[in-house]
């Protein structure tokens, strides 16, 4: 199969729009006909007269008036993500199927919380979570995976699973100490994932599981002293939310140092699980990250896996989790149409003979590669089909290695738990959430029956997403020199981007203040987004995010002196405010489209430049600006992603 | 304003079914256009000649054909909860005003995590929270409430805060001492909110937010000691859940009674609480509902906040929140245009004075309008409005009495928190989840526009459904026998519903035996739902609930009594399985549509009598089934809630 991308979408000139039209008037037709045919013989209940009279005239213009109002707040407030111009959040146009799938199933509105209220989506919840069980190399039969409203719950949950995992030891203790009598109290603090979970099924086995989870801390609580949570300084906020509410509290929390790649530093991590192991501190689990919300940057998942391996051989381990709620999608790059995983040369060669795009050819790196292949060796993975997903608000996801895990974060009594078949179609007692829209789970469908997770489908277009984003970086390489009333500006990438992420930096030359070369960038992003004006009015809308000296200081600090410019006022605490592209938009592929779209995005920088050049001539060029403005900026731009 | 209801739903028989489409189309139109608007001078990026190309016309192919999958299994396997006949969850028809906006929001696909990818959704948003503050009485300009996933995430927000909140009085002794001296250890142990958030605000004032913030249990985590948290034994799940995932555990809830009217008994509940004050035992919070999820029961807030105030005056107090998921709407129904809260009075004479249906002269009684009234008096409160709001899924909420109380669940940092004002827009940071699709607030907006939320607007149709199950209630009373085969069967409901929720059980006169009158019921339910085929083909839907006897003993036992029938299977272990219908259809309202489906109802019942009587004669009535299946089933009726 070699499917047409652009035919997937509506499309930024709406070129699809009699087809995207025709199927909305064909499932809605499905839909009002479905319930005209449901006991076709009742009458109707509103009869002709009364939908003629004067007062239900004045309810259906209450509606529509309603709706007026909602459509121009909606033109003149929403952004235009669809656009080649929108280079901003971790959003794009969204797959035709997604929102066909969303929009015909909004109106049987069904609740999959319980198979009851929801037996079509139900099952396409089901299927969906064994896509992406498998899409990560995990067995369809052990494994476990669902829908949720986004990665910040997707992340809460695998990490309720680990802490209540975590717990097992100290309820085994309690209940049956004779389970731990082979174990050292080295291994008891960090037993491997597979071995708690099969003391789990023996205990279940002896008919014990209720009077172990009632001592576990489903029960008993948690607390700071149940174990450590390590993750990137690059992870999202929303792992500062978990410890928080998971009741582990921020303290738990141990962040490791990112190095000059934007990664996390996997010789820190190992060597400080191996530390933690050795002391016999409890370690809760281990996250890294695919595709960090800030730069993209994918963690050394292979590294990590390997150190899991060779403690576990020990005895000893960690529960693993992967964020890869932007990046996890990626993976599908590097599987075949039977759902192998290519081989890294054979996935190359793909990649190169593609005629409808740029030759990737500096992309995927071999430890790119490596890092997606090892997910398939962590405990659980969570992956938003509204970001890379390309489908619309909200789909979330997590899936997990090993459902026998649930047992200790279900909601059913556990004598019932263990003696029926049917307990998957009662998503509600298994996860976080309660009522939630079968609608998420249909859209999530559709994409994927359209999009195959594999090299020709997802693979697709998300390389076309990469090579938008490569181009853009070797533009700002080759093509990097603004000159404007006099003045010289240069533009610095942060990285050389893993996935399809770009970070700038405009620079004027000459210039060593960081304050101002901030302002310079603030003035930037506020011409190129709302702060400037509704974004419907921009020429191109960009997002920004701050290098704080605590999180990204070594990554830092080579950027910063290659530009070159000092890094003083960075150590003195200083953030370096960076122009952030995520380039989602399947568009800028084609050597014509993305020259057309390049050269205007120059001229209007050219534009934004000469508009600084005239607010800020040499003589009052800005030192510095107060530092909490870019604190805000930081939360929201987190906030978005 | 008198709104016309039946004209605000596409209806049983699509009944508007012209004006919907129009409005689809509209809304297409208007999104279609606003992308070929942007940078009109932009070319196509797909031209005309790829567009007509094979390979194109096979992509789009692959989109219709998944959607035409995708029609099939929604149409056979979703539930008619448009119709009258389904009489089963809270769930019905939805306002069309609700999905138009929903659908309408969708292209636009905004994230109402932040500001910046959302600015039309987000204010939407804003907007919506600010009308439920306003409907429980909150003040616009201090309280707070926005729109949550579910009713599950929202009791989580709500706990959270109650949590950080209770761990405020350490992380003080640590940091502020001072600011405690002049409170007893008893007042200590259980300090007022106000009395907290006033100790909050002292400490922002002075600058030492932050510090305190890292001595509360966000930084430090939770765990049982931190306190109780009490609720009544008819709490949803959702509690025992959020016990577990807050680190407090599941032991430290305390499950208060429930009484013979199946709320919860509010003297076992004040003892407690006093108890707790005398003992200096830390009370996190006090949950009372306002519509169970099985019965509709309404506990009597106004007794509790009746004690709340008292102990205030004492300088002890408690947190209280409201759990309205189902029923929070109904305080529309007390509302005058002008936003007061009416006298009892003129509710009543309001509802007797209504044409088109039947005077509601038993509802409401003075204890459920003292108890919606008293909900002002709570300091927070779940509401969603995709139960008795008729939107879509997803839609829950949550709103707070003070909004103080984010800077100890916020993830800004608490200087910058301190001094902008545009906080409320970066939602992401104040709440438990990230990214959010604005298209729920919009649909939830539309609503809320087309009905207000006051006697005239949601409290004309809330009536309607309660009428509808106030008449079901009588015609239960008044029309309990039914005659098949020279077998005789009696229904019996469970009590006069406070709401429009109807449970009753059907009995054969003369058995005895509590396990061959749960299988009589357990046989109607199946004939009346999924169990035994697609539910379109099913005449009536109807859902079930069992009766625990460790959640619902005094209210079953008087209710088998009355029957009559023995309490003793029950005191041994046997629940009640009962058959539960939530008439949230505003269609069974007239006397002629009652009267039609009534009959059409009871003629399905003497049917499905009749396959009983055949399959199961008196000599072969069954004695027992095993136990598990009705565990599995309550689960089930739990999770669909």
């Amino acid at each position: 199969m070699d499917c047409n991308v652009h035919a997937l979408f509506l499309g930024p000139k709406s070129e699809n729009r009699n087809f995207f039209k025709q199927m909305i008037d064909f499932v809605m037709d499905e839909h009002i006909h479905w319930r005209r045919d449901f006991h076709p013989s009742d009458k109707p209940v509103v009869s002709l007269s009364e939908q003629r009279s004067d007062r239900y005239a004045e309810a259906l213009m209450r509606t529509e008036e309603a709706l007026l109002e909602l459509s121009a707040r909606l033109k003149s407030g929403s952004v235009p993500f669809f656009s080649p111009r929108y280079l901003g959040h971790m959003i794009s146009d969204t797959l035709m199927a997604a929102n066909l799938g969303y929009l015909a199933t909004i109106l049987y509105n069904p609740n999959n919380c319980s198979y009851e209220a929801s037996s079509a989506s139900t099952m396409l919840e089901l299927e969906v979570g064994q896509d992406l069980c498998h899409l990560f190399g995990y067995e369809k039969e052990t494994s476990w995976g669902h829908i949720t409203s986004g990665g910040t719950v997707a992340n809460f949950e695998a990490l309720w699973v680990a802490r209540n995992l975590k717990s097992l030891v100290a309820a085994l203790n309690e209940v049956r100490p004779d389970l731990l009598e082979s174990f050292t109290s080295k291994q008891q603090a960090n037993l491997p994932t597979k071995t708690l979970l099969d003391l789990l099924a023996q205990v279940k086995a002896d008919g014990q599981l209720q009077a172990v989870r009632e001592a576990t801390s489903q029960y008993r609580g948690a607390g700071p002293k149940l174990g450590k949570v390590l993750v990137p300084q690059s992870k999202h906020y929303s792992w500062t939310k978990a410890m928080d509410i998971m009741g582990l509290g921020q303290d738990a929390l141990v962040a490791i140092p990112v190095g000059s790649d934007f990664r996390m530093d996997t010789e820190v991590l190992n060597k400080t699980i191996r530390e933690f192991v050795e002391q016999e501190v409890p370690i809760i689990a281990v996250v890294a990250v695919a595709g960090t919300t800030e730069s993209g940057a994918v963690d050394e998942i292979h590294k990590i896996a390997a150190l899991k391996r060779e403690l576990n051989e020990q005895g000893v381990g960690f529960y693993l989790h992967i964020d890869g709620a932007y990046g996890g999608y990626l993976r599908a790059l590097f599987k075949g149409e039977e759902g192998e995983f290519l081989p890294f040369a054979e996935v190359k060669r793909v990649c190169a003979k593609r005629e409808d795009f740029c030759p990737l050819v500096d992309w995927p790196n071999r430890e790119i590669y490596d890092a997606f292949q090892a997910i398939r060796e962590a405990d659980s993975v969570t992956v938003d089909p509204h970001k890379l997903g390309y489908v619309p608000y909200a789909a979330g996801g997590v899936v997990m290695k090993d459902r026998r895990a649930l047992d200790l974060i279900s909601y059913f009594a556990a004598y019932t738990f263990e003696e029926d078949g049917v307990e998957p179609a009662l998503l509600g007692a298994f996860i976080m959430e309660g009522s939630r829209p079968g609608a998420s789970a249909a859209s999530v469908w559709m994409a994927h029956k359209v999009l195959p997770l594999n090299i020709n489908g997802y693979g697709k277009l998300l390389a076309y997403s990469i090579d938008g984003a490569q181009r853009l970086y070797r533009a700002f390489l080759e093509d990097n020199a603004f000159e404007v009333n006099g003045r010289e500006f240069t533009v610095h990438c942060l990285t050389r981007p893993d996935l399809n992420v770009v970070n700038f930096v405009f620079h004027e030359v000459g210039c060593e203040s960081l304050q101002a070369t901030n302002t310079l960038n603030r003035f930037l992003y506020e011409q190129c987004s709302y702060r400037s004006g509704p974004v419907y009015l921009e020429d191109f809308i960009l997002s920004k995010t701050i290098l704080e000296p605590s999180i990204y200081g070594p990554a830092t600090h080579q950027f910063l002196s290659q530009i070159p410019m000092s890094t003083e006022e960075f150590d003195q605490g200083t953030g370096v405010f960076v122009l952030r592209s995520c380039l989602m938009t399947p568009y800028l592929t084609s050597n014509q489209s993305f020259e057309e779209y390049k050269s205007k995005f120059w001229a209007s920088l050219t534009h934004h430049l000469t508009r600084y050049t005239e607010k800020f001539p040499v003589s009052k060029r800005p030192a510095s600006q107060n530092g909490v403005f870019e604190k805000v900026q930081t939360a929201c731009s987190a906030s978005a992603s």
